[in-house]
């Protein structure tokens, strides 16, 4: 067409618009998302969309009018009539990553709500609501008047999203998965954010992983994603900051599904299991910027001790199982949790040379997870709740050749094969130990956060 | 997913790989294809492999391989037992251009036969099969048997796709036009060539249009895409030239649909009228590229000259009218071409001040041939074969205050106002004349347009 049509909007002009790289406004994003929700707009043009969008770029403005289009586009959880700060994480994803398990019980015990909602496992890296799945009984498909029931009785539930909780994020990211536009910054910025952002949280601590084992493996990317986040988040009126932390090994000793929530139990319980330390050093920090930015103490820091007093005295484990009892699940499963562990089959692979672990392609170890029947490849599928990897070396550790290395479970005898070549292959053992890798490299806040990406804007 | 799954493609692999700039080989190409004309791959991912690439491009080798799968996505017309080399022409399409009516039955007297598949009026442009359309009774919807007897019998024949002839071009046409996705040279070179393939042609005749009216505006976009058609369809096996040609100003006297079709009669009765004097020229310039090529003469010059022969002598005219009669259309139009013509309403502009005729927005005034009914916006449309403009002033003609500048046809009176005033917008009378534009630019073969292409990837 030759003429503008003045106020009409058409979606073949925002797909050519973002095509040729220019920059949409607020009102035209809206009209893509609002056509999203409502299903007018075809797939075929909004995969066009966010092709271009993959390839060109968002900017800052057109990210945080995204996540903020996409929050308005269906129910939000009002958690103002719970009289407290309702602060949530959110991690980025890796292996081995089960911090949900321990912040939302110590915040809470701290005084802060955790409306936390959670999503399934998918690819190399597991899922918080599969995780959940291996208590007998946990309901995490709850509706906002129920999430809202066990968020006072609790002051923490964990929860699936809700069928009307930003709808236009379940059309996108089902389209994205199909479409090859994940991994886009702005578009993964948005769709965490807007469900975040609908959970009315005030405050928002973010987990990016960087490393062999993290969605993002290279380190400006990740960055990148931190800093926009944060912008954008502080943008929409939510304090947020995102801490860099490493996946260049599992996080903790375990990766599967029950597993990880016993060794969760452990920790609960006051015990620092062997290879456990960074898990519980993690947790810690991060239910201490929780706490902070919830406004029960002073600093981070503090936030920290709060919650690492929270843990020995054994208030937030009392959170814990309140909640899942709030929630359904069985707590007798607790009472023992090897007892609790039945693995269809079980392999104990032995080191097979003497050396120092030097690097692990976490990455490959979570497809390894995923293979035993922990996770799933494609969105829909089942898992195996006591599938998983326990891993008895940790990164920088001395192994003899003979040694136990990693306690793998599988559904059944046929499953192991290949995950016992996968771990071989992601694992070196060299005669040198490798360099000591930060947990928390960095810390993002509002300002630093607008400062990097304005560096990296006019670079 | 962490590892190659060996022969077996995906299409989200795909998408990736030309997401990421990379480079897909005939058999990845030809796995799109087949599952297109299938209608196995959604359309959410087809859009999104064509918008990468749109964005990234396709190499030579990528629109070969994409033209020779679409050719071979459905059936194919094989002209070997015509006798004849079977030559034709293709336009990349402009205002005015009507040379099928001319070079068709001037090839097909000089002894070529020209099996000639079209297409109908989009935008700014017209449409051959919509100019044939104002013949009353003429049927262009043929099947391949049709086809095949009208040439046997008369050496041309122009007729629509039929609904099994790259079924694939189909469905990637229209998606490509919802998604934003027509202007890239290597899908144009692919979706244009692969009919011109599946109609067997020995050689094909290509007219690249460059200035104000042209598809492509940018001198540039045209001189590649002639150069990777050219290319293109050579290492297919077909002999093709490209000629550039002019299209800052309408092509002849007429843009409309009936009186194009009269303007070109007017021709092969060997008049000459004042103002279709390049028309005259540009078709046999491709007249006589098309003779040569298909080894009627040693030269395209000697084909310039038997074509004008063929003019002159009225043995064009008598294969028009053959043609026109075989495909059912009523010859007693042509005995009085302006008692034929029937518009709703008519309008004389007259020039609003004195000048030289120095600029045309050929594009703008294509759109006003649209707007008084002779062309579509949007597939599907019903045109008005009587609507159009008949040009009295053409670029550089020095025009006086009030004297007839252009007629307007339109259905009705209320339609004729808004192309007056494109029409004013889009002519600029000044006090010099303008420089003067070659009607043919520039020829490419085989040759020159590798080395085109070669210079451009290297620059």
């Amino acid at each position: 067409m030759s003429e503008k049509a003045g106020a009409t909007l058409h979606m073949i002009d925002l797909i050519r618009k973002k095509r040729d790289g220019l920059v949409l406004d607020a009102r035209e994003i809206g009209f893509i998302v609002a056509g999203t929700a409502s299903e007018s707009i075809p797939l075929e043009q909004l995969s066009a969309w966010l092709m271009a969008a993959w390839i060109n770029g968002l900017t800052i403005e057109e990210t945080r009018a995204l996540a903020l289009a996409m929050r308005d586009s269906g129910e939000k959880f009002d958690p103002s009539r719970l009289g407290k700060q309702a602060v949530d994480k959110h991690s980025t994803g890796g292996v081995g990553d089960k911090t949900s398990f321990l912040v939302a019980p110590l915040a809470a015990a701290c005084g802060v709500a955790v409306p936390m909602i959670s999503g399934r496992a998918l690819g190399h890296t597991g899922g918080t609501l599969d995780k959940l799945d291996s208590i007998p009984g946990f309901r995490s498909a709850l509706t906002l008047a129920e999430f809202e029931a066990v968020l006072q009785q609790c002051g923490a539930a964990i929860v699936s999203q809700t069928p009307r909780l930003v709808p236009a994020d379940r059309v996108l990211y089902a389209l994205r998965d199909r479409t090859g536009t994940v991994e886009c910054p702005g578009l993964i910025c948005a769709s965490i954010l807007s469900k975040k952002l609908a959970a009315g949280l005030n405050a928002l601590v973010l987990d990016v992983k960087t490393g062999s084992g993290a969605f993002l493996r290279k380190r400006a990317d990740a960055e990148f994603l931190a800093a926009l986040m944060v912008a954008t988040a502080e943008g929409a009126g939510t304090h947020t900051v995102a801490l860099m932390t490493d996946m260049s090994q599992p996080l903790g000793r375990t990766a599967g599904n029950w597993i990880e929530v016993a060794e969760c139990v452990e920790l609960l319980h006051g015990l620092v299991p062997v290879g456990s330390e960074d898990l519980r050093e993690l947790s810690l920090r991060l239910a201490g910027w929780m706490i902070h930015l919830g406004g029960r103490t002073e600093t981070a820091e503090q936030g920290y001790w709060a919650a690492a007093g929270a843990l020995a005295d054994g208030t937030a484990l009392k959170v814990f199982l309140e909640m899942v009892k709030a929630q359904e699940g069985d707590l007798t499963v607790f009472d023992d949790l090897k007892a609790s562990h039945k693995p269809g089959a079980t392999l104990v692979l032995e080191a097979w040379k003497t050396g120092y672990v030097s690097q692990m392609d976490t990455m490959e170890l979570g497809w390894a997870v995923q293979r035993l029947g922990a996770g799933r490849e494609k969105a829909g599928e089942p898992v195996d709740p006591h599938a998983g990897i326990d891993f008895h070396a940790r990164r920088g550790a001395r192994v003899e050749k003979g040694q136990p290395f990693a306690t793998l479970y599988a559904t059944n005898e046929t499953m192991l094969a290949e995950p016992v070549d996968r771990i071989k292959r992601a694992i070196a053992l060299s005669d040198e130990p490798p360099e000591e890798v930060p947990l928390v490299s960095h810390v993002f806040a509002r300002e630093n956060a607008e400062r990097y990406l304005q560096d990296t804007s006019s670079s």
